[in-house]
């Protein structure tokens, strides 16, 4: 079973590798970026049968490890 | 109109940062983790109307700034 | 010119990168890892010819684009 | 005892997120910025007590953990 975690900052937190790409894309030309976030991606690939199983110990996972949820959100797929 | 752009290194190119998460689930006693691999999310507001368009020039924006296509893929997803 | 700029979390920032790091050196048999912290190195290379007036333009780099200071501590380095 | 850890990709690699940081610059108004690299900085706190010793382990933690040694270089400092 694969799964696929997205960690993002949370909508209140200042992104600067996002306004670097946002400001990039406009040096560049690209016109009407009106908002970039950069977050990281995480896949896993579990020996689980189970998809709710295998989700709650994805989740079980981002709270111990792969994310800082002071700042970050996560949101998991089963895929 | 969203746009999420997924950008993974290429399945031969190791991924230290995924061997890393890898082994400390191990460590923290998450059994049956197989292989993680890293990669960035990156999400973007866009101006435009029509979800083919939109999609055309994301691609051009991957292509010329935002992924390094010797070592990594990029998946486009239209919201 | 060229300046290295090192971009860390804050000490009371939880910081997963490290964690997951210092949690895989340990699983591979690494001892004696009592702490890890992963930052961003950003290094420039830069037209001034006078170095503390690089040093004043990079640290305005960081204020307005390079550092979240919120939850980031940067450090100049003019090499 | 305290080790650095500077990995940066290979001259030859493209580096997208120094290049989104460079044109973002150059459209914030910063001129003569020339090149940008981006890379990662680790840093350890280790129990040892001979720097030789601690620089021979941090340099086998780059070549089994840390690095990519076929895209990115690494550089250690013991402090």
């Amino acid at each position: 079973m694969r799964a696929r975690v997205h960690i993002t900052l949370k909508s209140g937190v200042l992104d600067p590798q996002g306004e670097a790409i946002r400001h990039a894309l406009g040096a560049l030309g690209f016109d009407g970026v009106e908002r970039v976030r950069q977050g990281k991606v995480i896949e896993l690939e579990l020996a689980d049968a189970d998809p709710e199983a295998a989700r709650a110990r994805v989740r079980e996972m981002c709270e111990k490890l792969l994310a800082n949820t002071v700042i970050e959100n996560y949101q998991i797929e089963i895929l």
